[in-house]
């Protein structure tokens, strides 16, 4: 189940923090890298690093663009610093670990993603992510180093899987629900829809839109939305533009 | 009590690795670094890799020996390949830093030993360790970078502080979110006026409800919906309504 699981690191400065990254990884168990445009790639420096995880390297997906490295995606979780504008559902290392292993488990498509270096993640990327990752650090001297942080999350990835397969397939917990979950690219297909939707009935202002999808993204990202629970949700979205554009509806048994 | 707690790094190579191991530890709010015979020290190359933890370099003790670096040291853990000739107390990372707060908690002085970056620690040196401590790692490429497994077992440590300190209550991370959340009556006016919106666009036949209302029931009842969000929800409702009627709709600051 660990192959379902890939690392996102966006914007990465330093190659040789690739090449960390990599590394821990590896020692972890990991082995799908994506790399959303990092400023150097390949490098001397992150095959340094890597110090015989050169595969992982080799086999990384370098993306343009963070929804690129989401495709297919049904859990993706984001390192954040904690002051956030908008709070946003926060799991630590360990329950982060558990929930990984839980849905990777089930099959489940999951990214944990990692931000510029000095920057981190911006809000735009932030709320793509169902849920943020903080790593406890004296507030003092908070800021990790990005192969050090990916390696705290591996290892929390890991615990959680050794004792998933030491408890066995049967004592596992299970999920909330088994239903298939609806993947991040038809997740923002659906906030597309529904944002088109809601400036087309005068509920969003193209020009002040008072963080109007980041809420409701934060809405919909937690209940983990299942797949035909989307198609509930687009057929509602569909015809509130058509009541907006003043067609008559048509039951279709009519 | 985490200044009874000595980070022990012997014969350190790469004086990168001691700049990145002080990183680690003054992230977990770790400040005492003391360095056995390290093969090149002071180095800019220690400075850099610290990044903002010179500090921590700048009050390293140097010694000749590892006897040298205990002394005072009530509980010595020493980080260890799975495989020993000679079987010792193990302990995982978790329950190492259960054990050091434990003991740092009682004012007990207390060292994490770490060993070579290609050979580890000698059987003589693991033989002064009380307890001996393996990261979990893949079998096929367990070798973690130094810094990394300093980072690891410092956080493994910042973890169990935060758990026996009060200190940890105010620097937890939030549970999901604290926002106040919609009472269940709220919800209940909710899912009528969802209801009759749904009917109104045409998505919803009364006559054939199709289990529609208790999927979306399902859909925000796991969403745990906040009190702000709600009025978010029924302002669409309301508009939606709008656009059924065939209402042109007004903005509010017009």
């Amino acid at each position: 189940m660990l192959q379902n699981i890939r690392v996102v690191l966006v914007g990465t400065t330093h190659p040789g923090n690739i090449g960390g990254a990599a590394r821990a990884m590896k020692n972890m168990g990991l082995s799908r890298l994506v790399l959303v445009d990092p400023r150097i790639f390949p490098s001397p420096d992150a095959d340094a690093r890597a110090s015989g995880a050169t595969d992982i390297l080799e086999g990384a997906q370098v993306v343009a663009t963070l929804e690129e490295a989401l495709v297919g995606c049904r859990l993706v979780l984001g390192t954040s610093a904690r002051d956030r504008s908008l709070p946003w559902p926060m799991l630590d290392p360990r329950a982060s670990g558990e929930k990984v292993i839980e849905q990777a488990g089930e099959g489940a498509e999951v990214a944990l993603v990692f931000g510029r270096e000095h920057a981190g993640l911006t809000n735009e990327e932030l709320q793509r992510c169902h849920f943020h990752v903080h790593i406890p650090s004296d507030p003092a001297f908070s800021s990790l180093n990005l192969a050090a942080a990916v390696q705290v999350l591996s290892y929390e990835v890991r615990v959680a899987w050794l004792a998933a397969t030491e408890q066995g397939e049967a004592s596992r917990p299970a999920s909330a629900h088994n239903a298939e979950l609806a993947t991040m690219d038809e997740m923002e297909g659906f906030y597309a829809h529904l944002e088109t939707t809601l400036v087309a009935i005068g509920f969003l202002d193209p020009e002040k839109p008072r963080h109007l999808m980041a809420r409701l993204r934060r809405l919909y990202g937690r209940s983990e939305v299942e797949r035909s629970e989307l198609s509930i949700l687009r057929g509602v979205l569909t015809e509130t533009q058509k009541a907006a554009r003043g067609e008559p509806y048509k039951r279709k048994d009519q």
